[in-house]
């Protein structure tokens, strides 16, 4: 058994989770799961349809973004992983979907408003949604850009990303992440469901204030805080 | 047999449904089931999918929210649902859920207006949208101070629990009951029927005006009236 | 084997295809078949939910809605059905449903536009939207006047039930009908995709205009005129 | 073995394919796959339901839309599929669906705006949307001019149909081809994906921008031009 195995089956069984979860079509989404350790990725391979993907077919990547085993070439959103993981060495997962509603969102450029305490249970913030890129960032390397693009949102709004889990990428689409691949797969269809919440409040009234303060800080804390209890 | 098991199959089997009948994504949910003679509730654990989910799991807590048998933590909205016992004796069995129309509708701070008689066979008034606690209530005791913000919701509109099955709780999501886990269950499915072609209703024409009394009368009392004789 | 069976056999078989179909939550709908020759109709009987429905429980009921066999209460939207079977001679069988963009199209009382061909191989007309009863119909024989307030407003604005097989009924829900239990259905089904598209349409494009009227003429004749031609 | 035999065996996998994708109401839509040397096309045949749908049904006919070979009458739709294979040599199948969302903005009679890298990754401009034909081409031989609808729409804007492989016909519905039955029905659901995402981002951001050219370029080349490289 290979030294990589055990992290290409944990990539294979979070990747098929997006289809089972209803957020890609095709094969518009990707898993990776890193090893800190090792100092690489697993990560799913370019352009395979989900039913016709095997654990084999993972791609091991290192956190510059060389393909250090597999004979299929890795997603083409490879340096994306790559550059967040490198920068973040917290994470130890990330998804990226383009699940409808949080797409949408994504496409209209606009942060998803923390609505209501499903919202709140999982992010103390909007989602935020960072801006396109300029030209010459799209001219160059543009998947590598994309890590930075994240980054640099995350920066600007003094986010952490042990503390939200999640962005809209403008124009683009969503990126999620956790500790493991079952968090952070868990935070794709979480952010997916907030997105779709999101859109039918504003549609039933479009002067739908966002949660107040102490609310959002109660459901945060139940949930991530020192004394929490949550759990449905 | 312990004398609690049949009580904890109850619950159990009325837990299962709300998956099966597309109310919850994740644990985002929870029905509890009441034994009025022994007060004592059966409930969710917390935090435990609904695939994991066994009837032995089921914790079973009293009107005070103290956990009577069970080895696991019972659902963090366990005192939500205790308060509502003890309050009401009517009722005999509670749903919590995040569905998304019925969560979106909660997240606008809006009534779900009568639109037509899908809404009147079930209820004669607009589904109320308690408003948010207050900062003081929501720094003390949180989920038994959601009991008592739907309890004052009722009191304060003149309604009552045996008339009205369903409340959303503003900026958070709804809560269902009735005298049996069928009938609280059915009833989270019928909020969250209603709330959709609520929606769709103000989003074709927002002119739409509610149904006229005459009409709501009709339909409730077709179905729950002393001559009662409704059933498509 | 009772001369009824058959009859009941497709009732049965009509009624089944609802929440196959996806048209139905619970109860909220029921199909009935005629015999003409018999001079009577099955429908589904009150309240059964439709996994535990069999062909036995279907109800024959004539056509001044009086009980002919079978030991469960008829849908209470009997009347309604047996009302247009006697004031109808064309028709064969009858579908109502609660069906979700059908509904709010009814709970608006609008009318859905011809904005597209999908609905125009189907009517060439708008689905029309009977205006709610009058206070008087309401506290009168309130199912037997549902079916008035179909047959009038067909009356009123100048259609054959031949012609055009589905209405919307204002503040209520659709129902729809056909020379077989098959038609029937299957207008029950085009009419909620209809409904759907025309919801979007709008929303889309507030200021969409109906179809032409050579364009709607076209559509309709290849499919049901003299010459017609019409099958994808 | 019959000459037709691959063909028609194409032609009905790919057919098969649109109620699997969710994209057809009962028969409302259809798929032909071309054989360029024998100067053929196989196409579903009028009127018959997926379910019943078998290889040897399909209809074999040429690219004057005369019948080769077949029993059963070809989809109303062929003289479409046949001038649309005689105008364009490049294509190898094509697809015509209802499918709901993309059908609404064919009602509503708009393009479908570039809002993100979902469309981008498949087409550089908005799905065009062709006027409705005028009443001389309604009357007309209809189908026939449906094709030609299609291809003055591309010939106006100054498209081809290598590059661009969809387009909705205003009133109607959308049409897709591609080389290959795999890709045609492919871009059937792309289409219909990439339409529901663009109603969801204008309903969510009226206002909301179509992506920038820079962006637009490089997400088309990175899947199709001489660099290509994506694949998810």
């Amino acid at each position: 058994m290979g030294k990589f195995e055990e992290l290409k089956k944990a990539a294979y069984d979070a990747n098929m989770q997006l289809p089972e979860l209803g957020l890609v079509l095709f094969t518009f989404g990707n898993v990776s799961v890193a090893d800190r350790d090792l100092q690489v990725f697993a990560i799913k391979p370019s352009g395979v349809p989900y039913k016709d993907l095997t654990p084999e077919q993972m791609v091991i990547v290192d956190f510059d973004a060389n393909t250090i085993e597999g004979s299929l070439r890795p997603s083409s959103d490879t340096k994306t992983h790559a550059v967040l993981y490198k920068e973040w060495n917290s994470i130890g997962s990330i998804v990226h979907t383009h699940s409808t509603y949080a797409t949408a969102w994504a496409q209209s450029l606009q942060d998803i408003p923390v609505y209501g305490t499903t919202h709140a249970d999982h992010a103390t913030v909007p989602v935020p949604c960072a801006p396109p890129m300029d030209d010459e960032m799209i001219k160059g390397d543009y998947e590598h850009e994309t890590g930075y693009q994240i980054i640099n949102c995350f920066k600007e709004r003094n986010l952490s990303p042990g503390e939200l889990e999640m962005i809209l990428v403008g124009n683009h689409a969503p990126f999620t992440w956790g500790a493991t691949a079952h968090k952070a797969v868990y935070n794709a269809a979480v952010l997916e469901e907030v997105a779709k919440m999101a859109f039918l409040t504003q549609t039933i009234y479009p002067a739908a204030a966002p949660l107040k303060d102490s609310l959002i800080r109660k459901h945060y804390e139940r949930k991530h805080g020192p004394h929490s209890y949550y759990g449905q």
